[in-house]
């Protein structure tokens, strides 16, 4: 079998048009169903990735390698979606690669988490608090789906009463109320680590802006970024007609001493 | 000494204002001049990061470990800057992480090569291809001062006449005509993987996006990032007056086979 | 009764809440019926403008005058609706005002045609051609309702074949091939007058601008405007998080000699 | 002389190129002169609206009847301009029109003022108010220059203490704090009047929408026009890549009793 093949366990991404899209873990004997019809696991195992097939009713699915943005979109996800444009630049602002140590909290449904944890393998860890029971379940069965959870600690505990971590590189705020992590998240990161905290409303990253300064954190700055879709059709180019108009604001600062 | 303490020979971003940097590299026995006085590096060594040095005119400068992100900000550049925003969802969007096996051409500064290769390392390289033999040259340059030009291989070629790597994971466009560069970027792609290109205007995307179509890639999209920086101040929070208006389309797509 | 009153034969806007309103012409005897209930004719004559009235099942309705903008938001319309932030620069852009002589093709529904009539009210015209017997119709009857009749002629006719006009102030264009009318509108504008043209592609902006800038047009530029309402709550404030992406780009030019 | 030749007395706007343009009155004898050299009005008078006059070194500068629009970004400003996208969009949504009765605090440098008064014509009036001395003389200057005081009385009073104006049609604040004329401009407002606020930040529109629900007014909405240049070329068409970020929040409502 071609190192390109699909083997028995792994996760395929059935592919039918934008936005219609399957995220299956391949078992030998099952079927997929979709309302365009349905797919004998069986007939999947062997064929390349990128491939195609046909369901029972003749439709042509492709077969995808999932990305890490794909497992991500697909998340049991009691909380709000972030964003890959988010996602995106905090990890080009923050730095997050290989070996990198992060602190997060909360964990949500474990989306972001799950993104850093695939960007600081294999060296690299991500320990994330969080305070609600369930989240703490859900996330675990997300990050455990997508191969990620020996990257990450993830541990059931409000972030405010302070952290057992020391001179992490990185620290990612994802509250209602941001500010009350500063004081705790300064202590457990490094001189010159960075900090990016995410904001649905502007008077979260005001108020929160205002305690980074007080707190002696230095290049704070904040931006949101717009996503607009792009038509791209010959002779008829324009951007789509509908758009999402905010998601978030995203803060950054560097921790001084 | 600390393990977070300045040593000779390490990189130093000096932070007097947003905007007002100086990346360093640490030897003893030199000085740094900038417009609000000189800094002797001697002074800087067994500093913590994170901490504040005087100039000569007695103004306080952050001692900061600079970021990938303040590499590239730095970078010699003969061409255009790819912005954080940019890299970031090409990243999250391609699913760029350790281990990965990426193709681009042009390699221009060398600045998104430099971004991608510090996201592959350890395990994973970046194949980069260039025909103008100065870009070449300061793409190296670049790279060794970030320190991964262990993990990029440069090869001064044209790559629309066919490259020599086979079953890429992703491949990276930034030419002017990135239309010409599917089918040989196909070629090295394995079936499933991802492709990212940069294109300034709305007609290359249109043409790329054609192309793309008719050399069987799926799930092909454009899209473009607006970055917009707020200003947050208690009582006074607006966003930015000025704003940088158009960087570039952002089009993805995957191979089908 | 007060001058502000509603009297028999007026047009009312029943507003219930955002985007939930009604237009009725108002006629002693008759009822209006919404989901939520109805209310009779005869109990809203006399009310103050600003006002409320209950419906059958108790709720509460405002009665508000309606505003040019909310004509042409419940106009029928065959077409695409043209949007108060696009109507309004190219008020404003052109100098739409009272006296003006403009020309328009294609007339569409008349949204567009009766804002400009509007402005130029009492003493300008707009002279506007459409080739579609039955939109001719629909902005005929969308005009009178209005009350806009007497300030526009509206002709069936392919204005590409050269219109009846001279000396005209203003000329907008709306068709899908837009530089087809650069040169017979060029012909029926005052030197110096000022073109306004709506296009949904950008391949379209393009095309008429080489035209333009062809046929001796001045100060040609294009530009689009994105509208983003803003949820404003206290302490809890942010751009909504649904929008229109796009709708059209402009291009204004001055006619050289 | 044709109807539209150039005549001694006239405002004309000398284009060299987009925004390197004159606007001057023309005046028998005199001399403008720019840094591509000067031209006698003496040459200027009987030419036609569109058509090109040279400088003294030979540039060719086009003669173009300014619109309103053009006296408005000429307009002596101690203030902050405001900008065409954001006037056409209060006069698009508050229905400013012939005939319509307007207050406004403050007056500023008139631009805005100057805007309303030219779409009031010749039926309407605008009530404008301004509490500092030396920009009720500009605002006069200005208004002056465009052939528009007729259509405006500017009282130097703080509109806070209340205005004398009864059943005005449309209300308009630009001051800082916008929330303390809520009140006076609701006694002077007919029912269902509207009503258009200026805001440069978050925290203006927030505090300003709370008062308008507090005080009874409905349909209460902000917003902010976001304008992007378009450069429309024939096969590199794109966004500009400089623009302004933001200018101000808008926010409408309508007089409930």
């Amino acid at each position: 079998m071609s190192s390109n093949s699909i083997k028995d366990g792994e996760f395929v991404l059935l592919y039918l048009k934008p936005r219609k899209t399957w995220l299956i873990k391949v078992k030998a004997g099952e079927k997929v169903h979709t309302h365009a019809g349905f797919i004998e696991h069986n007939s999947i195992i062997g064929k390349e990735y990128g491939s195609s097939i046909e369901s029972s009713t003749g439709r042509a699915f492709r077969l995808l390698k999932p990305t890490i943005a794909d497992f991500l979109m697909k998340f049991s996800r009691p909380t709000q979606v972030v964003y890959p444009k988010d996602l995106g630049i905090i990890a080009a602002w923050t730095g997050l690669s290989s070996g990198k140590i992060v602190i997060e909290s909360g964990t949500g449904s474990g989306a972001l988490t799950a993104f850093m944890a695939n960007l600081v393998r294999p060296d690299g860890h991500v320990y994330t608090y969080e305070i609600r029971e369930e989240f703490v379940d859900v996330a675990k069965k997300n990050l455990q789906k997508a191969g990620l959870l020996d990257y990450v600690t993830i541990t059931k505990k409000d972030a405010k009463e302070g952290i057992d971590v020391d001179d992490a590189d990185i620290a990612i705020i994802d509250v209602g109320d941001p500010w009350t992590l500063v004081e705790p998240f300064k202590k457990a990161l490094k001189g010159s680590g960075m900090l990016a905290a995410i904001s649905p409303t502007m008077n979260q990253a005001e108020k929160l802006t205002a305690e980074l300064l007080e707190k002696g954190f230095v290049d704070v700055l904040s931006l949101e970024l717009i996503s607009r879709d792009l038509e791209a059709r010959v002779g008829m180019t324009r951007p789509s007609m509908r758009m999402i108009g905010h998601t978030a604001y995203l803060t950054f600062a560097r921790k001084g001493l």
